[in-house]
């Protein structure tokens, strides 16, 4: 089986990371895994939610959206249809809880970080790089606020970056793009740290179960995927 | 470590499935996971949605909600909030998901199965308890649609049940009640047929990541207990 | 005229109450009007809505619910719709209003008291049978207040009941099921004190007017149910 | 006691009811119940609800609001809040209610009803305003369409109208202003055909229960203002 | 080309203000523009919004609506939609920038002036009348409060009001009724001072753009029909 | 007085259009007016709304937002408020009637035209921008449908731009910029035509009135800067 794009079964797409993409945001990118481009912005509101009030933790947000004309068939907007989609709320679940389980609150401190992730263009396996940019966008504000003096140190152990993989006619493969995702039997996102270790992992049969040999060899793509997303982060990060 | 109700590591609470629990319904079950307890109906309606009309598939939705009086504080309704409630939607999505990757649409015909599951007492694995609940209050419905001629084949090829494992004080441990739950560091929700494939993982480092050793025992631990949940399904299925 | 099942017709249906029926409420039963059941539960808020802070008195709030399931057509939820249902709206609106009239706030003290009845099978009656279970709810959830010291006496003065009362083809009847109710030309609900006076009467013409001799003796009949209704509450109560 | 407004106890306000009040509905009367003000309208729409295609019936829907300066205190328009207050939505459904139950659909033919109140100063029995209005725009709206030959016979049997009653101080009332009945021990209202019959009845006791006897003088209070009500309707109608 | 109401073309309907229509609000009017009327209210609320309080400022809201039966075809409320109409939304807002602009909030003090416009009947220029008479309710309500020693001087330095302009058949026209208004290929809405300056312009190519010459001319209509209404205004104000 | 970045009173910012932005829109472009740059797409969708059915007419609807990342303060989603922002509707209508004015729906044919402008990063100007970039991005479709054979001749018969101006103490300015914006005393919005006539004209008196002198020197500096941006979308169009 060839791939829809020529890439080997564990190859990444080409992946781009622009920085301070807007100006009003602490922390902005705009990240794109081949044809999937999503803005990714954090600002820090030194405000938080009442139930926080005098325990000294921070609190984090994320907001995850397509724009109507990202797709092939125009998406509607949540506030035309007065509610948020159930897919939208479930993906911006995904995404606060990755980055709430790798901030450290305390040391993030009595404030509140909006993290919003704005698809422009999609082509598959936007949520994941809705992850691996929103973590970068975050890393600028954070760091911003530690020159400032507002934070000791940076609240962050450790580097996360995500990726999809699935299985298309039987084949495992990395980093499915549109025309691959909407023909894959097994669909599956992995958010893991620069240590090896997972963050989150959501497999899905969606024509058929998934066989233990197959989430093997997915985990072991998505890791292949993922410490090479976050080396470009890195890089990214260390750019001026 | 003790667990909290003395359970060993990888043993289930005690689990009950009560048929036809109420009368309205095709299909009816209470089920009990310990204190857990969720009444899981299925209704057939002899009309789809008019995105399918046509195509000789049927549908399946499914809702989930809990009871105001079914967690130690009570929780604020949908309803009187005007919206679903992320956690709602994003299990509700989860059953159904689920559900529709096991069973045959073009087999149920042009119609709808709705699938609703009732948390009227809450202690932890309540979306698990319901996908193993809904799965018996379907086979019900279904058989009723066989018997009376309106299908001729049952839609679902094989059993599915759910169980959640976690790692609390770093053990790894399967059915984690409400006590267990609110302290495990990861947690994981994990649905598989009885042939031992995946049908959804859903694994989460709430507190920190997930090695790849803890990944395996959980995995281990929740197909040992999926094991036993279809076969108390097959028996309460069995019985007249 | 006989009736659908056989009753007299001042004859109340089977009643029974379980007390205890969740464990989370403060107060909860589990009542049922022959094949009607509705949970009905009692929890204590310490705490009052802004408008009454400093007042010394406390609340009642009381929201009706039918599980989707509980009818013979699948109900859709109100949080489906993105809306309360009038006819929930009102029916939560009458138990509320009726439970404030036999507790005394002052007495209550400044905590809020949560009645939540939900209904898991309905025919005919659930309404009334609400306020029956929900009274009992109640007493139970203030005696706990009073038996840990936290009211000095209990804020209610005299039991109260409901039922419903109609006329089927000419003929008043108690308690109708849903086979009498959806063809009754006239329809009354009466919610009564055990001294015999009246908290609510609601009373509709559905298919032509009432008249005086049947105004009169569809309240005899009422009464004659309320009371017996008040009996079981009572024994219910008193039993350990 | 002397009341408010020096009244006997069984006397009504002054009441006026002006014909053609707006210029674009089929009916339209400003009713005035002392300083209560209500402007009812009903317009006739040639279309049926999906649900009631094909059965030669028509319907009839109602809307009852209160502009926000009708009220000492500015009331909250309910499109701010974005729901349907409660007592609106209970008022119009008793409005509905009541005159779906004497207007006889069949005779109404395919077409639907719509009917407004819209209250614009209110002093206390706005919804009893608002029934006894409404029938008179009714009467108008379907006269029209019976003299443009749309409708062979009116689909209305007999008048209604509808007053409420009270207990204050012990004393019953007839049609209590808003200073009498912001002191109601017990507040009822009542609708009443011509020939003396109930079309509905709600009594509630607001500070304490209801006697009997207190039932049965509001009753009798209730049945003499109904009566010079309907004389006042009558008379209304028949002029030029 | 001949008015459908044989009006010259630069003439104003017949204007009518009727002051103290409803007795709640602090300033109440109903103001006529031919068969266009409209309630306008204005009531002072000792409480500003949270973001203001301290700053010594007052504030104006302001909401418009239409009654149901207002226009020809029944319109459906806002709040049966659940949500406010685009076109209300966008004459609230005029309505509230108009006042705004023109009221010092500073002498109003902490205190809010709610200001609602209710279209009873519909027939042209319903938002032009709107803001002409809630001038009108504005200034009675700044006067109680004057008289009373609330405020020490009115906080409105000079009279404005609002009509609307248009080009029907290539002809300008001054205040047209509905009849003009849906032919016009061109609309403007204007609110100008007592000393001709524009606080608000508001024109719209409907069918085509408009020419130089033609708003020009329309601009001169407008001053006309302003101050003739300025000049009602007055009189109005002045009479016992 | 010299301006916040030195232009001179009748000058434009820096104005850029990108052809193409992204790639699923049938137009779109990437508008900058200085720091203020907006997403504008246009798509196609061989369907009309149920009202226009069988009259041979296309439709056209726009949506303006603004990502909350856009602004110096986070700006709250409508989606996440439940409704949509005053201020968006205000805008979405004013680019929909504006478009509707200049597009001859009979010739675009029976086909719906969405428009969306998201704008990515404000700095003053955003609605104008919009207009003039939506422009570009409709062109750039219905070149696409005639190229395509799907309609015989453009539905557009002159370009069309927009731009603010207002008056910055005392001074009348063109294009202004976020920091000019928030100070100015009048406020206005053009949009013209290349052959100078206007589609639409909102002034607005922020702080005070404007004098006949100030609008007609804005009116002025409008109309130069919308000449210069009619040329910038022409040279845009023509490039391959």
């Amino acid at each position: 089986m060839q791939r829809y794009d020529k890439r080997k079964y564990d190859e990444l797409r080409n992946i781009k990371i622009t920085k301070d993409y807007t100006k009003h945001a602490d922390g902005s990118v705009l990240i794109e895994f081949g044809d999937t481009k999503v803005i990714c912005t954090a600002m820090v509101e030194e405000k938080i939610p009442i139930f926080l009030k005098g325990q000294g933790k921070g609190w984090i947000t994320s907001e995850y959206r397509m724009l109507p004309s990202s797709t092939v068939t125009r998406k509607i907007r949540d506030s035309s249809k007065g509610k948020v989609d159930g897919r939208n709320m479930e993906i911006q679940r995904l995404i606060g809880r990755t980055l709430r389980s790798i901030i450290n609150l305390e040391k993030l401190g009595e404030r509140t970080l909006w993290v919003d992730c704005d698809v422009i263009q999609a082509d598959g396996g936007t949520r994941t790089a809705s992850i691996t940019g929103a973590f970068v966008a975050i890393m600028i504000a954070v760091k911003k606020l530690k020159d400032a003096g507002r934070i000791k140190e940076l609240p962050l152990d450790h580097f996360v970056a995500a990726v999809s993989v699935g299985v298309v006619q039987g084949q495992p493969l990395l980093d499915l793009c549109y025309e691959e995702d909407s023909k894959a039997e097994v669909d599956m996102n992995v958010v893991m740290t620069e240590t090896g270790q997972y963050v989150e992992i959501q497999g899905t049969g969606e024509a058929r179960p998934m066989s233990k040999e197959e989430l093997s060899t997915l985990l072991t793509y998505a890791e292949k995927g993922i410490m090479e997303l976050i080396n470009l982060q890195r890089k990214t990060l260390m750019e001026q």
